[in-house]
């Protein structure tokens, strides 16, 4: 019954990643806590970097440092 | 003043149905807990298929597979 | 398939009035949605007054005004 | 180490206004609760007026009205 | 960089399962999209049977039914 | 109309610090964006600190070695 919420930046992660990720959350409650897997929820959110901040900063523009 | 979140599945929903949602679930919180209409907020969120996981599988896929 | 959340203050919602809460906004997507009950998620959080604010302010100071 | 989600309509908010509301919030922060800013996330979601509804009814049909 | 909400019910999880929770999903965020684990944040909500609904009932009524 | 959520660690944020962080960030929403402060909500949530991971581990881990 879990419901887990991801939030990553929007970076073109694949519906195959995605699905990895899905799969691998859902398994982990599984062996953490013995979750029943069948109604355990996803949810995943893709931010664009303007709308994520990390130290007072948007990633947006700690990316362009970094390059 | 109550808050809600409703996240769905992006499927098409219309303006009309959010609009019944929102003013379903406002009332809702009239009718068993005496909340104020007034400063209730109702955001809905709609979530591509490919984001949304339930059973540890992307929605995308069980809808495929049900077809 | 959805996801609901609701936020409320902490006054003393019964387990009685929580449930007429989920039944009935699981209700309101079935008729407004078309969405199966059977998987649909509600969570409610209850929320101490002095972490709620509303127009600048805690609701904690907001009804002792109003008292 | 704070994690703020800061939820507002879609309206246009510059990429200028998002930094300011990101600097913001984490300076408030370190002011008020002497938090780490280095390890503050602020992520900002932007919602369509018809999925934000207030005192029952969607933002779209309130901003209509009140033109 | 990214965030992660898990929510559970209340059922006694132990810090040290809530531990090995927190190290997987990071890790599965590594293994997956490449993520830096250093500020990956994690936040587990632990949610009482009353305030959870599943199929339009509370799962403390859900659990009772099938004892 | 903002809807702010902040989640800080269980830390003892006592009702003035809570009291000054809800008005700051109300203000800083006018300051940056022009939003109406009447109907900006915020809720605050203090985690603790066994549900709170950075870098693959509990915050409750993190400070005792820090210690």
């Amino acid at each position: 019954m879990p419901y887990v919420n991801i939030k990553i930046t929007r970076d073109g992660a694949t519906a195959e990643q995605k699905k990895a990720l899905i799969a691998g959350v859902t398994q982990l409650l599984v062996d953490t806590l013995g979750k029943n897997p069948a109604t355990t929820t996803v949810i995943i959110d893709e931010i664009d970097t303007d709308n994520w901040g990390l130290g007072g900063r948007p990633v947006t523009e700690l990316r362009q440092e970094s390059k």
